[in-house]
C-alpha cells in the first residue's frame, strides 16, 4: 500500500450490516472523508439486506456534498468478499433476536436482570458461546483470503469475538473498536463547562489513560490541556452522585434504553477511586448482582435502563421499513457523521497521520496484572501498517480484582466454546458474579434451558433434551 | 550449623503456645526424635503460660521413654527468645477468643455463616486486619536478633502472616507449614484400603503435586507406587458423593468440630476435575455462600461442622487445667508424635536429609498463574540451610478463578492492613465470595462493626464511633 | 501546572553547562519557542561558568527575534537550583578530559581503538564508574528538593547514568534523551532525495520503531507517508555499501570527527539485516574490536573518524573564549535551534500537545528480550505529566545477542559502581567486546591503570599502589 | 504402568549405540538393576552394528551374575523400536568422524583451537546444524509412535538435542542426561578427603544447587551433611590453582584426552566466584579463545587435554574389534556399572522411588535470567511420569552474560537448522567467543568450508559450489 496510489484504491469488505445501522454509519464516515475512496463488498448471511445496502450505498455516488468516491457491491460468499480487501469490517448479530430474547430475558425467572446482556453475565456468556464459532469460521476465511489485511471488529462480546480471532489465526492484524470510552471522554468534557464554564471541548482533547477490558474499562489518568482532571471529577461526583447527572446531549434514561445518569460510575468511583469508563448499563453488568441490578426497582434508583429486547425487534422492523425507503430513493440518506473511528483507523493504517486511541488487541505486555494474550483495551499508537500498544501500567489490586474474574472467565469461555464443553461451559457461568445469589444447581438449571434456546448455533455440543 | 556439632546444640525460640495445644506437640515432637537436643526459648505475651510450659518441658528430661534432650526456658521479650535462635517456630492466637466470636458469629446476623473463621470469609479478613501488625512486629524483631534463623510458621491466615514476615524482612528464611494437605493424603490412602484392600498406606507414600494457596489448594497428580490414583479418585467419589466418606479414624463430623464427611471435596471433584486438598470446613469458606455454607441446615445436608467460638473458649478452660496437671506433675504427660512436619523440617534444614513436602512460601514462579511474591502452598524440597520450591505447574484456568480472587483479596487486606486504611480494607471485604449475597451498604455495615469490634487491636485506624 | 498559568512560570534547573555547548543550545532553543516563559537556575561545579553562562542568557531578554522571555541565574548549591524546579536539565562533563584522555586512549597501548570512548569499551565502562556515583548524588537531591520534578538527561554513558537516577530514587520522573535516531531518520530522508527525488523530508516524517540501548539502537520498521523503506534501503546499501554515502550536509568523516560514511551502518545491515540507528563512530564500540576498530587504518577503510581527546580540550579552549564574547558582548549570541527535542519534551509534559519520540527509560515490558528495569531506548508517547512507552517489540535473536551483552555488561557495571567493588567491575570489563583480543591477564592490568587514572573519582574503592 | 506388573515388562527402545561404549554401558547397568525386566529394541542406522549388540546382550540372560533380565532385539526401522516403548534412549553419533575431524581440526587453519568440538564453537555449532534434522524427525517419530514414552537423551551438542525434540513436538516427554556435573561432585568429595581426612564420600551425598546449560553448568550452593563447603572449595583453590589437582583416580592429563588438573574450573571460581561444573575440556570452550585455548602451549599450561579426532577413529576401531570378540562369546562381558542415572530415572519414572537430580529440559521459569523454553540444566524431582523442575534462582549478572550469549546464539542456531538459512546460521557463527580474535570475513570463510565438509547432511541447504 502506498500513500500516493492506494488512497485512490482502498478494498474494504464489510460482513454483516444486515441489521443496518453499522453499515449506513460507515457509509456516511467515507461519503464525508475526502483522502479516500474505493470499493466496499457487502457481505451478509441474508443477500437481500446485503443488496438493498448495495444500492442506498451506489445512490451516494452522485451527490455534490459526496467528497469521498466508493462502489459498493453486494457478493454471495465471504471468499469473493475477503479476496482483495486491504480492510475487514465485522458488525454481525450473532443470532437472531429470538436468542437474545432468551440470553437477557430467561434469567429473570431467577431474578437475574440484565441492562444490555450481549458481554458478560449469563447472556453474554451464551452469547459469546454461539459467537465464537462464527469468528472463528471469519478467521479461517481470512486467513485463506485476505491474510494481510486490518480487520476492524465491531461485533460484541468485543473481547471474546477478538480473542477468537486471534485464538485461531495468530498473524491476524485485527483490532476491536468500541466507543463506549468515547462517551465518558464527553462526560468530562461535560463536566468542564458544567464546573468551569469551558465549551465546546472536543472529547479528543481530554488525554486519558485506559485499561481493562471492553465494557470494563478504566481511567487512572486524565487530563485537559495541562489540568488533572482527577480533583475536578472528584467535586463532580460529590455533587452529582445522588441525583444523577443528565448531560445536555439529547435523550434521558427513562425514556432511552441507552442513556443513564452515570450513577453507576459515580457510585463505583466513590468506592475504588477510578474513573470507569464504559456506559452504566455495560458497567452494571460486571459487578455481583446485589449492586446496581438486583430488580427493576433499584435500576430505577441507579437511574439507568434495561434494554428489552422487544424494543430491539420492533426497532429492527423500523430499520427494515426506513432501509426500503432509502434503497429506492423515497428517502433521501442523511450524511450524520457518527464519531467511531473506523474511518480514522484506515486513514491512519495507510499511512495518512498517527492516531492515538483505545483499541482492543491481545495483550503484549501493555497491561500488567492481566494474562498475557488475553485481549485487553488500551490506548495504542496506530501509524502506517501498525498498532502499537502504550504500556498502560496495572490497575490497583482491587479493580484488578474486579476485572480479572472477567478475564479468567472468558478465557474459560472460549475453551468450552472450542471445545464443544458443556461442563467446562458450566464452570464459567456458575462463577458470573451476576449470578452469585444462584445456588450452583438453580445456574445450571437456567444454563441447561438458556443453552437450550441457542441450540441451533451449537453445532456439535451435547445438549440435553428439550 | 554443622551437623557433627550443631544438632546437639540446636536453639530454638518459641513464639505463643499459651494456648498449649501446639506446644505440647512440639514437645513431643523433640522428645521422641533422637537426632536433635539443645535448647526452647519459649515467649508468650502471657508470661505464666510460658512458663508452666518451660515447667511441662523440662519435667521431661528424666524419662526414660525420651531420646531428645531438651532445655526449656521461659523468656519475657522477645528479644531474649530471638537472640542465638536457630529457628524460630511461630504459633500465636491473634487476639482474644472475644474477637474471634466477633469474627465468626457477627456474620450470621446477614445470614452468613463460617466453619472456621480464620482464613477468609469475613472472619478471616477481620483477623488478617489484627494479625498482620503483630507479624510486622515479629519480622522486624527477627530481623535485628536472628537474621538468620529460619521461620516455621504455623498462625493464620497463614498466607497474609507469611506474606507479612516477608513484606517486612525480604531476606527472612520462613516458611508456612500446614497439615491440612496431609488429610486429604491419609483419604486417599483409605480409598486404597476401601477399595483395592490395601491396608497401612503411609500418607507419605502417595505422591503428590500441591497447588494453590492455604486452605484452599489442589492436588492436580497423585500416585501411589506407580498408580495414576486419579481414575480411582473419581470411583470414589461417585461412590461416597451422597452418602459421604466417614472413614476409619475416631470423630464423626457430627460430634467432632473438625471432622467431615468430605462431601465438599467430593462435590468440587465433580465440578471441577480436580482433587481440593484441605479439610471441608475450610474449603467451604472459599466458595460462594450459596454453595456450601447457606444456613445450618445446608451445613448438615453437606456433613460438615461449623466450630463455634464457644467451644474453643470452653476447649481452652480445660487445657489450662490440663496444664497445672502437667505442671505440677499430678498428671504425667503422654508423648504423642503429632504428624506435623515442623521437627522434620528442622533436620532437614541442620543437613539431616532432604525433605519433600508442601509448604507455603512466596511464589517466585513455582506456581503458574498467580502474581509473583504472592504467597502460594506448593511442595518445595527442603536441605541443609535451604528451601527451594519445585515447579508446580498452573491450575486449571476455572480452578485458577477461583483461588486468585481470594489471591487478590488478599494483597489488598494486606495493603490495608500495613495502611490502616479502612476504605481499602472495605473494596476487599465486599469482594469475598462468603458475602456475595448482600449488597455493597450491608456489607459495610457489618465490616463497621466487626471492626469496631477488634478495635482494640487497630492501633491508628480511624474507627466509626460505637 | 496548568497551562493557562504555568507556561509563563516554567523553573528549570540547568545541571552542569560548563562546557558551554548545551547551555547555549537549550538558550536557543528557549528563546525561540513562544509557548513558554519562566525562569533558569544554571548550577555547575565550575560556578564562574554558570554565572558567564547567566550573562549571557540574560541578555537575550532585550532582542527583539526573541519570542520566549527566560530569566536566568547561577546559583551555588544543587539544593538551591533544584527547590521549586518543575524541571531539571542535566549535561555535565563526569571528570575533566584529563580522565577521558584516559579512558580513551590508554587502551592503545594494547591495540584497542576507540572512536568516542564515552558509552561502552574501556572508556565507557570507567567512564561510567566515575560518573554513577555522581548521578546517585544527584538523585538523592532530587528525591529531597524536587521530587515532582521531569528531569531530562543528556550526559553520557545516557543508559548508566538514567539507570543510576532510578535505581537511587525509583520514583524519579527521568527520561534519557539523545539525537542519534534523528541522525538516522535524516539518514533516511537523505535516502528518499537520492533514489527517488523526494525533497525536504522532515525527520519526523519518517515513522519507525526504535529499539535497543542508548547508541545501539536498531529499526525495525520504517515508513513514510505510507511507503515502507525497507526495501528502499536495502537498495541504498547495495548502491553505497562500498564507497559510503557522504551526504549532502557540512562535514566531511576526513575532517570532522563527528561525521561517517554510514559503512558501519550499512554493514550492519548487511549482515543482520535491521537499521542500526546511531553514527557509526557509536555503533563500532558495541562490537568485537576485529570488526571496525581494528586499527586506524580499518577505521579509515570504514570511514569514520576516531576522536581524539586533545581535540576536545583545543575545543573546550575555544568555546571559553568564545563565551567570554558573548558574555561581554563582544561577539552577538546566534539564535540556531538545535534540533534537540529538549523544549518539545517540556511542552508536551505541561500539555501542550502530545509527543511521539524514542527516549531512554526503565523497561517496562516495552523491549522484550531485555530485562525489565534496565534502561532501554525505545518510543514513548509524552504527554502531561506523562511519558508512556509504546511496545517496541523484541529484536530477532542473533541482533539482541549483540545487545544483552552489553545490557548484562552495565548491571554488573552498576552494580560494581555501587558497591566500590573492583573485582566486580572487572568481570564487566574483561567481558566488553573491544577487549576480545586480550587475555584477561592484559585486560586486569589495563583496567589496573586505567582506575587508577580517574582514582580522583573513585572515593572509597580499594585501588593499587602507582 | 503399574510397580506391579510393569516392571517385570519395561519395554526400551534404544536408538543409536552404534558405537558400542553407550549401549554397552546401559547394558551393564540394567543386567545389574534386580527391580527391573523386559526388553530392549535395538535401532541403529548400521543395523549390523545393532544386531552384534542384540547377540551381546542376549549373552548376559544365562549368566548367574545378571539379576536383571533382558531381552534383546535388533530391528530395522525407527517405527519398530518405537512401537510399544515406555523409554527411548537416544544416544547417536550425528556424521561419522570425519565431519567431525572437520568441525574440530579445519578451525585450527585460523588459530583456533577446540578441546571437544560438539558444543559450542564452530565445531559444536556446526555439528548442531546436522544434528538437528535428526532429532527433528526422531521427534516426529516418536510423536507418532510412542507419544506417552519417556524419552531420555545422551547426544550432544545436548541443549540443542532436547531442544529440538521439544520445538518438534511440545508434548514430548524428554530429559536429557549427562554425567558432567557428577565429575564435579566426585571433585568435591576429593576435596573432603584432601582437605578433611573424610573418605568414601559418595557423591550423592554431596548436595548441591546447579543451574546453566550443559557443559556450562554452576554451583552456587553445596554442602555435605550441614557443612557449607564453598568456604573449603575456596582453600581448595588456592592450594591447587598453579599446580592443578590431579586427584587419585586412573588417568592424567597428559596421558588421557578425558582429563585433566581442573586449573581451568579454578580460574573461572578465581574471577567469577562460583564452582563451574564440567569437565575443563568443556568449560574452556565456553569462553572467549585468548582465555584458555589459546594455542596449544597455553592448554599444556591449563593442563587439560585436546581430544583428537584421529583418537576417536582409532578408538572406534578398537571398539569394533571388541565387539566381534564379545559377539562371538571369545571374551566375556564384563558387568561395570556406569554411574550414569538412566537406569535410577527409569525406575524413579515407574514410580520406584524418588530421584532428584540434574536434567537438561526447557526451562518453566525454573532458572530465572535465560529465556523460557530454551533448554537448561538444573535440578529436578523425578517421580512416577513425572519430572518436575526445582526452582533454581539466578546466576550472578557476570557469569550469566557469559552463559546467556550461547543460549541466545543456541536459538539462532536451532532457527537457522530448522530454517535452512545461511546467513542465519553464520550470525550466530560470528558470535562465538572462540572465534572472538577473526574478523567477520575470516570466519565467513572458514563457515564456509565447515558446511561444506558436512554437506552431506544438510539437505535442501544453498551452500557453495567447492
Amino acid at each position: 500500500m502506498n500513500k500516493f496510489t492506494k488512497v485512490k484504491d482502498v478494498q474494504i469488505a464489510y460482513i454483516g450490516g444486515g441489521s443496518r445501522g453499522w453499515a449506513w454509519g460507515l457509509m456516511s464516515d467515507l461519503a464525508t472523508e475526502v483522502a479516500l475512496s474505493g470499493k466496499v463488498k457487502l457481505y451478509d448471511i441474508n443477500y437481500d439486506a446485503a443488496y438493498q445496502n448495495e444500492l442506498i450505498g451506489n445512490r451516494l455516488k452522485d451527490r455534490v456534498d459526496v467528497v469521498g468516491q466508493w462502489d459498493y457491491e453486494a457478493v454471495r460468499t465471504l471468499e469473493e468478499a475477503l479476496t482483495g480487501s486491504d480492510f475487514v469490517i465485522i458488525s454481525i448479530l450473532p443470532g437472531s433476536f429470538d436468542e437474545m430474547h432468551s440470553d437477557v430475558h430467561l434469567p429473570e425467572k431467577y431474578g437475574v436482570y440484565q441492562s444490555v446482556g450481549d458481554t458478560v453475565g449469563p447472556g453474554g456468556l451464551v452469547r459469546a458461546l454461539r459467537t465464537i464459532p462464527i469468528f472463528v469460521d471469519i478467521a479461517e476465511h481470512i486467513k485463506e483470503y485476505s491474510p494481510n489485511a486490518w480487520v476492524i471488529n465491531y461485533t460484541n462480546p468485543m473481547t471474546l469475538c477478538t480473542r477468537a480471532l486471534y485464538t485461531t489465526f495468530p498473524e491476524i492484524k485485527a483490532i476491536g473498536c468500541c466507543h463506549e470510552v468515547f462517551g465518558t471522554q464527553k462526560l468530562l468534557a461535560s463536566m468542564l463547562e458544567v464546573l468551569q464554564g469551558i465549551e465546546n471541548v472536543d472529547r479528543r482533547e481530554i488525554d486519558i489513560n485506559v485499561l481493562g477490558i471492553n465494557h470494563f474499562t478504566w481511567i487512572d489518568k486524565a487530563s485537559y490541556k495541562g489540568t488533572d482532571l482527577f480533583p475536578l471529577y472528584s467535586q463532580f461526583v460529590d455533587k452529582y452522585h445522588e441525583s444523577g447527572f443528565e448531560g445536555s446531549e439529547e435523550g434521558h434514561w427513562m425514556n432511552n434504553h441507552f442513556k443513564s445518569a452515570e450513577r453507576v460510575k459515580f457510585d463505583l468511583f466513590k468506592r475504588f477511586g477510578l474513573i470507569a469508563a464504559a456506559g452504566d448499563r455495560h458497567l452494571a453488568e460486571f459487578m455481583p448482582n446485589t449492586w446496581y441490578l438486583k430488580n427493576p426497582e433499584k435500576v430505577r434508583e441507579w437511574k439507568f435502563g434495561l434494554t428489552p429486547v422487544k424494543w430491539r425487534k420492533k426497532n429492527k422492523q423500523e430499520l427494515i421499513e426506513k432501509s426500503n425507503r432509502l434503497a429506492s430513493g423515497v428517502e433521501p440518506f442523511e450524511l450524520n457523521p457518527t464519531g467511531e473511528e473506523g474511518v480514522d483507523m484506515i486513514k491512519a493504517l495507510l499511512g495518512l497521520g498517527e492516531l492515538i486511541t483505545n483499541v482492543n488487541i491481545p495483550n503484549k505486555g501493555q497491561m500488567n496484572g492481566v494474562p498475557l494474550e488475553t485481549v485487553v483495551e488500551t490506548n495504542a499508537v496506530i501509524s502506517y501498517d501498525n498498532v502499537r500498544p502504550v504500556l498502560a501500567g496495572k490497575l490497583p489490586d482491587s479493580i484488578n480484582n474486579l476485572v480479572i474474574r472477567h478475564v479468567h472467565n472468558q478465557e474459560v469461555t472460549l475453551q468450552a466454546a472450542l471445545g464443544q464443553d458443556k461442563d467446562l461451559a458450566l464452570q464459567a457461568f456458575i462463577q458470573d458474579p451476576l449470578l452469585s445469589t444462584l445456588t450452583p444447581e438453580e445456574a445450571a438449571e437456567l444454563f441447561e434451558e438458556m443453552l437450550s434456546n441457542t441450540r441451533e448455533y451449537l453445532n456439535g455440543w451435547e445438549l440435553q433434551e428439550v
